[in-house]
C-alpha cells in the first residue's frame, strides 16, 4: 500500500537504544547506523564495561574514530552527521560521586541490567537496593535510568512480565527518575509503560515490532533472529505496534541492534542479539507507511525520544526514496536482522 | 530422591515412535535404541519414504542390517533382542490396495505429516480428506493412525492446539480407526487424548516431558533441543507430566528420537529434532522415581504402547543398576540429547 510519494524527507532520526561492541566489530557497524541516525544511544555493556568516565570518554572516541576516520583516513560521513550519546552501567554499591563525573563526561543514561539477563550481564544487578545512591544520584542530576526489565530466573516469555514489580518498586522510590523500559517484548510490558507515570517511557526495537517466535523458530531454527528478551507471540507483537502507532509519545524508537560474529550466533549456546542497524529504518518507513502516517513516524523515530530525554530535536533532515534493494547477506562475518531480504525505501542520492 | 532399590529390573520397553533414517546415520542409532529397547515404532519419512510394501520390506533389512551386523560381521545384539515395527507415510490419494500390502509386508502404523509440519513433509497431507480410501482400509485392517498433530500454518506455539479440529473430524468419520496423536506438546494436545474416545491414544517424548523454551533459548540458543512440535512454557511440560504419571493407558512413551548430524542442526534454518535414544530410558526411571513409581514406569514403557497396538507384552526384562554415567558429547557427528549431562542409571553388567 503506496500511501507515502516516493520520495519523503523527514527530520533526522534518534536511535535511543545501541550496541555498537568495540574494536572490529564496532568499525563495521558504527557507520551503518551513522548513515541513518543523527544520534544513538550508546550501550555500555562492552568489555571492560563502561562504569566510569574516563571509560565513557575513550570508548566514545574509539566510536568516533569508527565513524569519522577509516583506515587512517577521514570517512565520507561528516562530523556533524552522527553524535553518540553515552551511558554508563550501573553496579552495585555505585557512588553519587562517579554518577556525578560520568555526567560531566557527558553520560545522559545509566543502564540497569539485572544480573544474568543478556550479553555480559554476569555482573549486573541482583536488586534495585544495590544502586540506591546511583540511582538518587540519577534523579538530582536528569539522568536517565534504562532497564533491560527482565527477571532472568524465570520462564523465557515471563521474564518481562516478572520483571515489573522490580520496575514499580522503582517508580515508587525514585518519583522524580526518568525511566525507560527498553526494548518492550510483550503485552505485559507495553501496558505497564501505558498505565505507569509520565515519566515511563519504552523503547520498541524493529525486530519485537515485526517478527514473533515463528521467525525464530517456526521454520527451520534461525539464530540471527535470537535476541533478549525473545521475540514473543503475535498477541505481543500486536500490542507493540498498537503501542508504535498510537502517537503515545511515551513509546519511541530504539533498535537493540547488538552485532554478533555469526560464529557465535551459530552454534551450541549462541548469543542473543540482532543486527538490525542497516536496515532498521527503512523498515520502520515501510511499516508506517503500512499501518500509520508520516507523522506518526517521525514522532516515533525523531521526536519522542529526543523530548523524553530533553534533547533538541535534530534540526537536519533525511531523504527517502522508494528504490528496492536487497539486504546484504553479511556485513564482514556479521549476518544482519533481514539478510537477503528485499528492502523498500534508501536514501535519495538526488536530493 | 531414592524411592527404587539400586538395581531394578522391569519389563522390557518398547518405543512407539522412532526416527533412525538411513545410511551411516542409521548404523550410528539403531544400535542405541536396540540396546534399551525390545521393539520400536519406526518412521517412514525417509528419502525417498516408505510408501509402498517393497520400501518397507528393503528398509526393515536395512533397519535389521544396521543392528544385527555391523562392519560386515555379526553384532554383540542378539536377533531376539530388537524388532523394528514398520510404518508407511500415508500420502493423497493412497490406495487400500497399497495398504493391504503394506499391512501383508508387516506394516502396524500408517504416519499422516500435514504437509510442512516437520522433516520431509514437503510432500504430506494436506487434509485427511485426501486420504480417505487409505483411511478406511487401516480401519478394517487394524492398522493403527499415527498423527504429526500440527498446523503448519499456525503461529508456533498453537500448532498443536489448532489441528484438534482436524484431529476431531477424522474421530467422527472413523470411529473404529485407532488413533496416535503422537508427541503430545500441549495442554490442549494432552486433554483431547484424556477427553478423546478409548481409541485415541498418544506418546510422550522424553523431551516434552522434561524441557521447556528455557532449554531450547533461555540462555544462549540450543539447537540440540529444538524438535517439532517445539517444546513449549512450564504449563504445557506440567500437562505432559501428569499424564505420564496418571497410569492413564492412553499415554505411552515414544521418543521421537530424530538424529541430524550436527551440521545440519547448527546452522541457519537448522533441522528440528533431537536425538534422545541414548539416554531416554535412564531418564525415564530417574523421573519415574523422583514422581511416579517402577509400576507406572512399567506401564508406561512396556504395557500400553504395546496393547494399544494389540502386541503381545515383551516376555524378557532389562535390568538397570544406579551408576552415573556421563552422556557423550556426541555419536559420530550427532550430539545426543543432554550431552554432557550426568545420568544416573545404566544396564547392569551383572545380571
Amino acid at each position: 500500500m503506496k500511501s507515502f510519494s516516493d520520495k519523503i524527507s523527514i527530520r533526522k532520526p534518534d536511535d535511543m537504544h545501541l550496541h555498537l561492541r568495540q574494536g572490529e566489530i564496532l568499525k563495521v557497524c558504527a557507520p551503518e547506523s551513522a548513515k541513518w541516525f543523527q544520534r544513538a544511544m550508546i550501550m555500555p555493556n562492552t568489555i571492560p564495561p563502561i562504569i566510569n568516565s574516563e571509560r565513557l570518554i575513550s570508548y566514545r572516541k574509539e566510536i568516533e574514530e569508527a565513524v569519522f576516520y577509516r583506515n587512517n583516513r577521514e570517512s565520507n560521513i561528516p562530523k556533524e552527521n552522527f553524535t553518540p550519546l553515552m551511558s554508563f552501567k550501573l553496579y552495585p554499591g555505585m557512588k553519587e560521586e562517579e554518577v556525578i563525573k560520568l555526567s560531566k563526561a557527558g553520560a545522559v543514561a545509566g543502564k540497569l541490567y539485572p544480573e544474568g539477563s543478556t550479553t555480559n550481564s554476569e555482573d549486573g544487578v541482583k536488586s534495585w537496593k544495590q544502586i540506591t545512591e546511583a540511582l538518587s544520584a540519577m534523579s538530582k542530576l536528569g539522568i536517565i535510568l534504562a532497564i533491560h526489565g527482565e527477571k532472568p530466573d524465570s520462564f523465557v516469555l515471563d521474564r518481562e512480565k516478572d520483571y515489573l514489580p522490580e520496575l514499580f518498586q522503582i517508580i515508587e522510590h525514585y518519583p522524580d527518575l526518568k525511566i525507560v523500559l527498553e526494548h518492550v517484548s510483550s503485552v505485559e510490558g507495553v501496558n505497564a509503560v501505558i498505565n505507569g507515570p509520565v515519566n515511563l517511557g519504552g523503547t520498541i526495537t524493529i525486530h519485537h515490532l515485526l517478527i514473533t517466535l515463528d521467525d525464530l523458530l517456526g521454520g527451520g531454527i534461525n539464530p540471527h533472529n535470537f535476541c533478549k528478551p525473545v521475540v514473543k507471540t503475535p498477541k505481543d507483537r500486536e500490542a507493540i505496534q498498537n503501542a508504535a502507532l498510537s502517537g503515545n509519545r511515551k513509546f519511541f524508537f530504539g533498535s537493540d541492534s547488538a552485532p554478533h560474529p555469526e560464529s557465535l550466533k551459530i552454534k551450541t549456546g549462541g548469543n542473543a542479539g540482532i543486527f538490525s542497524a542497516p536496515v532498521a529504518f527503512p523498515l520502520l518507513v515501510s511499516f508506517f507507511e503500512k499501518n500509520g502516517s508520516k507523522e506518526l513516524l517521525e514522532n516515533f523515530t525523531s521526536r519522542y525520544g529526543a523530548e523524553f530525554y530533553n534533547l533538541p530535536l535534530n534540526s537536519s533532515s533525511i531523504t527517502l526514496e522508494r528504490k528496492e534493494s536487497k539486504v546484504p547477506e553479511r556485513f564482514s562475518d556479521i549476518v544482519p536482522f533481514m539478510a537477503g531480504a528485499t528492502i523498500e525505501w534508501d536514501i535519495s542520492t538526488s536530493e
